[in-house]
């Protein structure tokens, strides 16, 4: 944990209410952080729905293959959390702490293994302290409560410099339902997640194939649609559990008229926990959005903002305020989408620079200085192909950003 | 043009013979630079073969665009090269700039259009002044000369902080071939001014299209395998001529016993040329080798020898002295393909740190911390999978690299 708040912090934490038989509890086992908590356990009620999302990569973790197993049945009751060791990369060893967390967390919650899911964040490479976590458990599972998520938010940290989460209210039919979420996440942050963890827990009675879904939805344009550094981790997961408390008419399809509303909150809810994420990027002084139009398909809009979020030359341009809109035009011809030069347009906060291949001659270059020197920047790209969009969002690539990585280990 | 030379800078530039027929001059036409010369003009002689290696990038300049037009036919007679202005984003103006400036030189070489190569590097979205180019094409052609390839080198440099040659010897058959070459780059071959230009000559009678079988082959395992940023020029150009003065046995096809040595020699200057361009990689302190093995094909291996290269987490921990393996790991995950997380190999400094998907528990790290602490790294990863190989290069990321691309243009 960085002793510097990030600038993009938000001012407070939010206040998300206590949703029913939801319950947890953060504890210092002394993983790798000393005098900090450094785990989450959240006890879920019997038939909650669980769906997630999880890393893509190659190499994913012992504890990522844990919850792609026990996704398959849909059903959540114990959620357990580590941070300070990722438990990636450590062979049959990682698998079976895995293992052991998840036969201790099943023992002490009374449920069956594939309703727990477990999660660790932090250093690669070296065995988890696992009999730390279920040493712990039996005392843990004895201090749930109900509410504090600012201090569940904060025992999965690592590097981050704030905890993160979200809440939004939503009306399936008549029932008002609430979405909570939590999330942890500030470097290897990119498109099919980074280590970056985010729990999402609703009242809602939505069964897990039709949840499994709109998550999928949701995570394409929010935790998929960041980056910090292009960098992905071995552990990333996003996972959302539906209680089924609020007691609402259940949806049979993701399609269902009645998750309209709640499928927008849920989005926004997604967009929100992400935007935090990447405003806690590693040295990160701006936020940015990047609008992308006139792509062959929304896929290739999104490669297309992800190649310009992700160009080292249009970070560190953005970091100098320089509005160097010829980094972009590089950026959108390395994405090897298609593109066409001679239509190429770029905004900069909402002001022209080039039209249809060229600079714009004599453009107001004021509000343009002005808006680099803000912390929200927008660069807006049509490439006139066809009707594909996408939006990104990333920061700044600073002098912060190498000194917290130069020296990560040490 | 850096005042400061790179630290990773050869120890002074090599001599390089005359090649028979083959003269260059070069002029200040303050195209964009005072006090220094900033175009490069080359004669090449009657009956000389082309090939050319252009960047993938989907906004490629219009300079580019002619190099594609005129390699159709095979020739080349005359090359200028201009430093200071790109040419790119430049729309109906820059494709009529290029169009003067072949014509102009046709008419002061006595040669086709289709014999003459263009290039630009510089700053992108400016309308380049092809006047003072055409101005100075006769003055110039009265100064050609066959030696001082020195101040050639010089004259195509834009962020460099030195010259860039490389030269060989081959023999053919019995016939002993000489080849020359000089490249610009510094780093992120970007579009601003760190675009990458290479120009190979040699005296061989080869023919053309068995000269682009040999340059593609060779630009894949040379200026294709190195990566400063991951940023694309719209601009890059590697162009290849055999003037055919050597008399030598003319090879029929690419796969000629004839060609033994040549291709060899050939590929050992390219890749000569495009570690010099790593090695003068903005705000560079460190080369970096990176060796893949077990991959699924020699692509694969390429691949995620360059998500291990472009990796910022790799690359801050290599500037930051730190072994950190787990990054490494990271990278190989996140490049999509195959690898056996459970046989993963990574040597550094040819220690084993990590096998079969662990760490290497009490490995010596003593040459490791001695190994990082020095100027040439290199990195190897055994992914477990089949035989395929590659070999990339890179260079750190330094706080000198965003000091150099955050006020650019400023």
């Amino acid at each position: 944990m960085a002793d510097k708040v990030s600038p993009l912090a938000p001012a407070g934490f939010p206040f998300l209410p206590v949703l029913p038989g939801v319950r947890f509890a953060a504890h210092a086992c002394g993983i790798r952080y000393r005098d900090r908590t450094d785990l989450l356990v959240m006890e879920l009620p019997a038939g909650t729905a669980a769906a997630g999302v999880l890393t893509t990569s190659k190499t994913r973790s012992a504890p990522v293959d844990w919850c792609a197993h026990a996704l398959k049945k849909g059903r959540g009751r114990v959620v357990v959390v580590n941070a300070g060791n990722a438990n990636a990369f450590t062979g049959e060893k990682g698998v079976a702490s895995v293992r052991r967390t998840v036969e201790a967390a099943a023992a002490v919650f009374g449920c069956k293994e594939t309703e727990v899911y477990v999660s660790s964040t932090g250093t690669i490479g070296e065995f988890l302290p696992d009999e730390k976590i279920t040493a712990a458990l039996p005392e843990v599972a004895r201090h749930l409560k109900g509410e504090d998520w600012e201090r569940a938010a904060r025992a999965i940290m690592t590097t981050d410099t704030f905890p993160k989460a979200a809440t939004r209210t939503a009306m399936i039919g008549k029932t008002k339902v609430t979405l909570n979420g939590i999330a942890k996440g500030s470097g290897m942050i990119a498109p099919d997640m980074a280590t970056m963890l985010a729990y999402v827990v609703t009242d809602a009675a939505i069964p897990a194939e039709v949840l499994q879904s709109l998550l999928k939805k949701g995570a394409d344009r929010s935790f998929n649609s960041i980056t910090v550094d292009g960098d992905t981790s071995t552990s990333d997961t996003l996972l959302l559990f539906a209680t089924g408390t609020a007691g609402n008419k259940r949806p049979e399809k993701a399609g269902d008229k009645l998750l309209k509303d709640f499928k927008e909150k849920l989005f926004d809810l997604l967009t929100d926990l992400s935007h935090q994420v990447v405003k806690d990027g590693e040295g990160a002084s701006k936020f940015v959005e990047i609008r992308v139009t006139g792509a062959e398909s929304a896929k290739a809009a999104r490669i297309i903002g992800l190649a310009i979020a992700n160009s080292p030359l249009v970070k560190t341009a953005i970091a100098g305020e320089d509005a160097n809109w010829g980094r972009v035009v590089m950026a959108v011809g390395k994405s090897g989408q298609k593109a066409d030069r001679d239509k190429l347009c770029i905004r900069i906060g909402g002001v022209e620079v080039a039209r249809n291949g060229l600079a714009v001659p004599g453009y107001d270059e004021t509000p343009v200085v002005a808006h680099m020197k803000g912390q929200n920047i927008v660069i807006e790209a049509s490439v006139g192909i066809a009707d594909g969009k996408a939006v990104v969002w990333t920061c700044d690539l600073t002098h912060d950003y190498i000194d917290i990585n130069g020296s990560y280990r040490s």
